[in-house]
């Protein structure tokens, strides 16, 4: 991965918001920005520099990963305090608000209160626009959750519970050699496909029923999302009008997509065209959100969101429909904005599955 | 669950800390005061009550999981706004070190600096010692844990791959009805069982292997750890040597729990014993650690840990060897701490397993 260009992008986002360098700590921004994976420790980013400082455990991990891209100190003090050593050295130390207060205290002891600087998604920024690598890496994460979608449909039955259904799609992504699901996979059926946050639970799916099934998998670091709804059975008139609102949605969601345009004008093209069916109460969350090394990060696909999309952000696509009592559909895709428009990276057809 | 009781212990301890009120905000400390199993939520406690401020996600939930030991607020603008807003009239505010820094600009700017006060892990010091209610849950998932092993034990062939074995156990947990893996499963053969946290990788176990397999679940909101290590083929004398070791210096470390003895105690019981026949340099980790809503909790029982173990308590008692190029045996089960000694948990014979 270029982790030098992108080390080489924060040091100029450092000069502009005036810091002399920035400590790093979350896991995250490590992974982006290093290549590390282990689970304890903190980078040290300055106009010529990056140190990572961490623990015994990772003494041949570390160097391994990351040491094309930072030099690795193994601390026996503990990591926090190498780290805060060393940025005694600065005059001006930043720090990610999103640290812990722990963190902060430890730091206003080791450096000065006066000398910290708080700043918020500084890394998280430029994560927003994926290169091509990475790119590869979410396509490759999005076919695996599509081919273990598409493998785990045919074993759908109505007396099978949604937590098995759940642990199937799992199971499969681990076997293909997903690192793990990206989220509590979702299966809802029915009644209980209307709550956008159901989990999966021991009831059985059941015969003629709506379910929704939103499930994503962590490979070689970089996230998946993708949400289908499905019926068990014949669907009538009533589920199958509710499937066309929401797919008509998210497909004009995707179309108004492209480098420029602002989140909130894709949100618009969803809500809009809901709202005119007369759903709009019932679509009570946002149309996206960004993924890549985590599965929510920036930018959020909202109302309020005036930001304009780049070219390589990459983004779900996600509408959804919730009628109480009777059942809900979502329909999500993953996209990369691209200048002239949506490139959809998830294969699977989107056309209503009755199962049966 | 006695979450009245848990709230009456816990206002003992805010008197006890001179403070008004505590903001809690860690999930695991809501779930044991509470009940309120969502991944958003700020809990405020004074001296006569809980309030539990949610967004409308749970709006159903909330008072269904919590509204017994505490009431709910649905915030409509925002968790932490509301929280902060009715903590204003108290003199000392009480909040978690935990917290992130973010939630402590939020709570200075809206409390005042000078009325904050960070209070380390005082929920977290009540968990410590669990109730016979809590100790049955655990159970359940450690028996749940077992089973799961002792299925899984007979699929495991050579040319299975680690994480295909990791992948087969998650999904019987799943299925067996735990909500999810408590940590990322390790399954770790030959040379690579010699990394006392490898993770479960692409390559097939092979034959005459160590094979370690480190595995939890999270069953109604407790964790269960186990660990065990077979042997994919016949042992020769230095893999058998090696296992008698640490299943020596395991039940030496088990029969040294009771009631007020040192962390520091049960931790030496192993390593003595480990040193003593020459593999000290081979055992780079504590003997356990404290389990319950989450996996790793209070105590440590590790070297330099000199509190006595209190009655009620629960943990694992893990030691292992780790002989680089060679391969590595750890042992785990999990023990409440009694009057009398330990009470062991995890029912999985511990003679060495050869399989095939």
């Amino acid at each position: 991965m270029n982790h030098a260009a992108r080390l080489e992008a924060l040091r100029h986002v450092l000069a502009r918001e005036r810091v002399d360098c920035l400590l790093v700590g979350a896991r995250a921004n490590i992974f982006y920005l290093t290549g590390f994976t282990g689970s304890a420790g903190l980078l040290l980013v300055d106009e010529s520099r990056a140190v990572l400082f961490t623990d015994g455990r990772y003494a041949v991990q570390a160097p391994e990963e990351a040491g094309a891209a930072a030099r690795v100190v193994i601390c026996k003090g503990g990591i926090e305090k190498a780290a805060l050593a060393r940025a005694k050295g600065y005059r001006r130390v930043g720090f990610e608000a999103s640290a812990g207060y722990r963190f902060y205290q430890a730091a206003a002891d080791g450096v000065g209160a006066r000398r910290l600087r708080a700043r918020d998604g500084l890394v998280e920024q430029l994560r927003l626009v994926k290169d091509e690598q990475e790119i590869a890496r979410i396509r490759d994460s999005v076919l695996l959750n599509s081919r273990i979608f598409e493998e785990t449909v045919p074993s759908i039955r109505p007396e099978v519970a949604e937590q098995e259904i759940a642990a199937e799609l799992e199971y499969r992504m681990r076997r293909a050699g997903a690192e793990r699901p990206a989220f509590e996979t979702i299966v809802a059926a029915g009644p209980r496909s209307a709550m956008p946050h159901a989990r999966a639970g021991p009831r059985p799916v059941g015969k003629n029923a709506l379910l929704v099934l939103d499930h994503g998998a962590i490979l070689a670091g970089y996230a998946s999302d993708m949400t289908r709804t499905v019926f068990t059975g014949k669907a009538g008139e009533r589920a199958r009008s509710l499937y066309e609102v929401v797919l008509e949605a998210q497909q004009r969601a995707i179309a108004s997509v492209r480098a420029g345009v602002r989140c909130s004008r894709v949100d618009y093209a969803a809500r809009a065209y809901i709202r005119e069916r007369g759903y709009g109460a019932y679509f009570p969350h946002s149309t996206g959100h960004g993924l890549g090394v985590e599965v929510h990060e920036a930018p959020r696909v909202a109302a309020r969101q005036k930001m304009p999309l780049p070219a390589g952000a990459v983004i779900t696509i996600e509408p959804g429909v919730y009628v109480p009592g009777f059942g809900g559909v979502r329909i999500e895709d993953v996209v990369v904005v691209r200048e002239q428009g949506a490139q959809v990276l998830t294969p699977t057809p989107k056309r209503l599955l009755e199962l049966g």
